[in-house]
């Protein structure tokens, strides 16, 4: 079997396909094409047709692509036709937000526990958890064999979450600290930093 | 003078380098070079070097960057050398944790107002805010020559917000709703959806 390297941008851009996918399923649409796509989302149909092509071949000229087949063969690729167990560390108002969300199922994901370090906060709810002691964190990550972690720690205590965490057998981890961090080879991490995406957006205005 | 159009993928990588640097100036630092950027970012050297030689020559052979002197550069390049108001819609989970984070003080925002439209919550305190009642977005955003807002309101209603903020004259807009919206051209969008992140790391396990 040939084993072809995908650019990153292309990867980077299924999860944006497959929820505009999603969104149309919920819409009760059938069927649609790469130039709906690209309008919806603001990419040229070209580049739909060329990015997924990199896949395999998932409609016939002409009469488009059957949505549901489409965001099935997507989730695959992208390894959410699954549900992968989160544990998001810090307990502060953006880890309250993030465990509270809604928006992570059915998309491939489910928070399953929440760590901070604070006494005032171990042992409280948040929506259905309970805050546990991070000093527990590496080994019931380790149990319950997690992979995917969130950081919504102050940046002071990034780096040293983020350590403890990959020693636990995290691979992927979500970083809402302000600040870069540091990772082994084979670990992923991705930044949510509001600051970053309006600084980027100012250089235009 | 010569205007040469900067890749957008370089203009998206100047708010790291300058989160990196402000990091450095807080930890009293006054020297740096494109090496120590580069393993603190995960980022190549040659790769800082080639995207700052884009804007000017900042730093000389051998010596390094004053630290000082390339983070007050990048902040003009940015535009951030100066404190944009931002309105935030949506009084929700999300929106509160957005409206009460310290993270935007002195990387060029400053949180001014936040909406919501429920009756509940108009009125309500969240951090040193009063939510104002989304019927006065309007006017209010434009009153006050707001032209940055953050959208946290259900994927339901974004689009809706969407427009309503562009007419109140905002050029740019982060959407935490997990979906695409559309807007004019000349508009800038930048989306903040945890599972996006996610998704695009799941692919690599």
């Amino acid at each position: 079997m040939e084993i072809k390297t995908i650019p990153d941008i292309v990867v980077g851009r299924l999860p944006i396909y497959l929820r505009a996918l999603q969104r149309m399923l919920e819409e009760g649409r059938k069927v649609t094409s790469s130039q709906e796509l690209g309008e919806r989302l603001g990419i040229s149909a070209a580049q739909i047709r060329k990015d997924l092509s990199q896949f395999g071949e998932f409609g016939k000229q002409g009469t488009g692509y059957s949505i549901d087949y489409l965001s099935e063969q997507i989730s695959a690729i992208l390894k959410v036709d699954r549900v992968w167990d989160v544990a998001v560390v810090g307990a502060g108002d953006i880890g309250s937000a993030v465990a509270r969300y809604q928006g992570l199922a059915n998309r491939g994901f489910r928070i399953t526990m929440i760590f901070d370090d604070d006494p005032a906060k171990i042992g409280t709810e948040i929506g259905q958890f309970i805050v546990q002691d991070a000093a527990e964190m590496e080994r019931l990550i380790a149990e319950a064999n997690i992979v995917i972690a969130m950081i919504a720690v102050p940046s002071s205590e990034a780096q040293g979450v983020a350590d403890r965490l990959v020693k636990a057998g995290v691979k992927a981890i979500v970083n809402y600290a302000p600040i870069s961090i540091n990772v082994p080879e084979g670990i992923y991490v991705q930044y949510i930093d509001p600051v970053i995406h309006l600084q980027r957006m100012t250089y235009y205005l």
